[in-house]
C-alpha cells in the first residue's frame, strides 16, 4: 500500500476529475464511494478496478475487501485527500477508480430491454436500473438527455445494480428504436391514451419497453413508431405516474403475468 | 384584495410558521406553493382555503384561480413577502393557507388501505401517495416515524394527490393492525422471505398493504403479526426494491389482476 499524502498529487487530481462527466470521458473511468459500492464491484468486476484508496484508520477495518483487489493500486491517503476525491460530504473512508464499461451494441443486451427518453432525475434513473435489475430485465438504452448512469448520485441509487445491468447510450430514442425492430423487439410505448395494459394480448420474445420523461412522458413520434402502445389503470384523480413506479409496474407485471 | 407590505406582519409570520411541524399543528393548517398545487386544492376542497397570498405582478395571471377562492382572504404583496413565507427558493407568484384534515378513523377510509411503517424519504412518501390514488386505492395510514405528509418535500412529490387521499396516523404499526383487524381487513406484508406473490390466493374485500422503513424493511413484528405475507420476486442480483416500487407493483397488481 503506497501512501498519498497531498490533494495536487496526480493521482488524487485524476481521481478527482471524475465527478464531472468531462473527466469520467476523459479517464475512461468513474468514481466508486462507500463500502457498499466499492465490495460490490470487487465482487462482480474486480479486474475493473484500476485504484482503490482508502484512510489509514479505515485499513484494518476494509482488509477483507483490499485483499479482493489484487490486480489494483492501492493507496492510503488523510481523510482530507479522500474528501478531495469523493462526490459525498462525508466519505466513509473508501473510494475506488473503476472503468467504464463499453456500451453494448443493442441486439447483444438480451431479450428484455427499456429504453429511456430523456429520463432526466438521477434519483429515477438510478432507482429504475435497480428495479430493472430485480424484475428480471437485461439492460437499459439511454438517450442523452437522460441523467448520466454514472454520476454520483445515480450510482446511489442503484444501490449496485449499475454493476449487473447492461447499459448503452443512444442520441435519440428513435434511432434506437430502428435497431431494435431490425432486430426483433416489440417496442412497448407507456403512454396515456395507450391500449389498456391490462387486456393486452401476450406478449414474448424480445421486447424493449420504453419509458418517457417526468414531465412531457414519451415525445409523439416515440409513441408513432412503437409497435404497442399502453397506458396503465388511473382510478383516482393522479394525471400520471412517476416514470420510475411506470417502469416498475410494467416490467413486472410482463415478467411475471 | 387586501396588501400585505412587511415581513413582520402577523399574518405573514403565522403562514411562514407553517415551514415547520410544530406551526402547522399549532395553527391547524398546511402552506399549499405555486399554482399547481394552489389550483388543485380550490376544485377540490376550496372550503379548506383560509388565505392566498399573491404577487402583485401575477394577480392578473391567477385572476380566473383567485376568483374561485370566495370565502377566503386574498392577500397582495410584494416578491420578498412570498419568499419569506414560501419554502422553495423562487416561489410561483401564489401559495395559500389550507385547514388540515381531520385525521379519519381507519375503518372509515374505504376497502384498500396502505400502512407506512416509518417510511422517512419525503420523496418516497409523497410518490405513494400520487401512485396509491391512481392505481385507485383509498387511504394510507402511517406511524409518526413517516415523514409528515404536508411538509413542503411530500406535498410536491404528491403532486396534488395530497387533496384525494384519505390521510390517517398512527402512533405505531401494532396497534393499528389490532385495529385493522377488528374492522375486518387482511392484512398483507411485503417482506423477503415471504409467499411468492404472484402465485397468492385470491384476496378481495378490505385489505391493507404493509411497507417498511427505506433501510429496515418492515419490523419482525409487524411481518408475525400480518395475516399474510409475500415477497416479490427479485431475480436479477438486487437485494430489495425502492419502497414505493414495491408499493406500486403490489397496490397495481391486486387492483388489476
Amino acid at each position: 500500500m503506497q501512501e498519498l499524502s497531498s490533494r495536487s498529487n496526480p493521482t488524487i487530481q485524476a481521481a478527482k476529475s471524475l465527478q464531472t462527466a468531462k473527466g469520467r470521458e476523459a479517464m475512461g473511468a468513474f468514481l466508486l464511494d462507500g463500502e457498499h459500492m466499492v465490495s460490490e464491484a470487487l465482487a462482480i468486476c474486480p479486474d475493473k478496478i484500476r485504484q482503490l484508496f482508502v484512510t489509514a484508520d479505515k485499513a484494518e477495518q476494509f482488509a477483507s475487501l483490499l485483499a479482493k483487489a489484487e490486480g489494483s493500486e492501492i493507496f492510503s491517503v488523510p481523510q482530507h485527500v479522500l474528501e478531495a476525491i469523493s462526490q459525498v460530504k462525508t466519505p466513509q473512508g473508501i473510494a475506488a477508480v473503476c472503468e467504464l464499461p463499453p456500451d453494448r451494441a443493442i441486439e447483444e443486451m438480451g431479450d428484455k430491454l427499456l429504453l429511456l427518453e430523456n429520463v432526466q432525475d438521477p434519483g429515477n434513473v438510478g432507482t429504475i436500473m435497480r428495479t430493472l435489475d430485480a424484475a428480471g430485465f437485461d439492460g437499459v438504452i439511454m438517450t442523452r438527455g437522460c441523467a448520466d448512469p454514472y454520476s454520483p448520485k445515480v450510482l446511489r441509487a442503484t444501490m449496485g445494480s449499475i454493476f449487473r445491468v447492461q447499459i448503452t447510450r443512444c442520441e435519440a430514442a428513435l434511432s434506437a428504436m430502428e435497431q431494435l425492430h431490425a432486430s426483433g423487439y416489440d417496442t412497448v410505448a407507456t403512454a396515456l391514451g395507450g391500449e389498456p395494459f391490462y387486456e393486452r394480448t401476450a406478449l414474448a420474445g424480445r421486447i424493449c419497453v420504453l419509458i418517457g420523461n417526468e414531465g412531457a412522458g414519451l415525445s409523439s413520434r416515440v409513441i408513432s413508431a412503437a409497435k404497442r402502445s399502453y397506458s396503465l389503470p388511473m382510478r383516482g384523480g393522479a394525471e400520471s405516474l412517476n416514470a420510475g413506479i411506470a417502469a416498475a409496474v410494467v416490467m413486472y407485471d410482463l415478467m411475471n403475468r
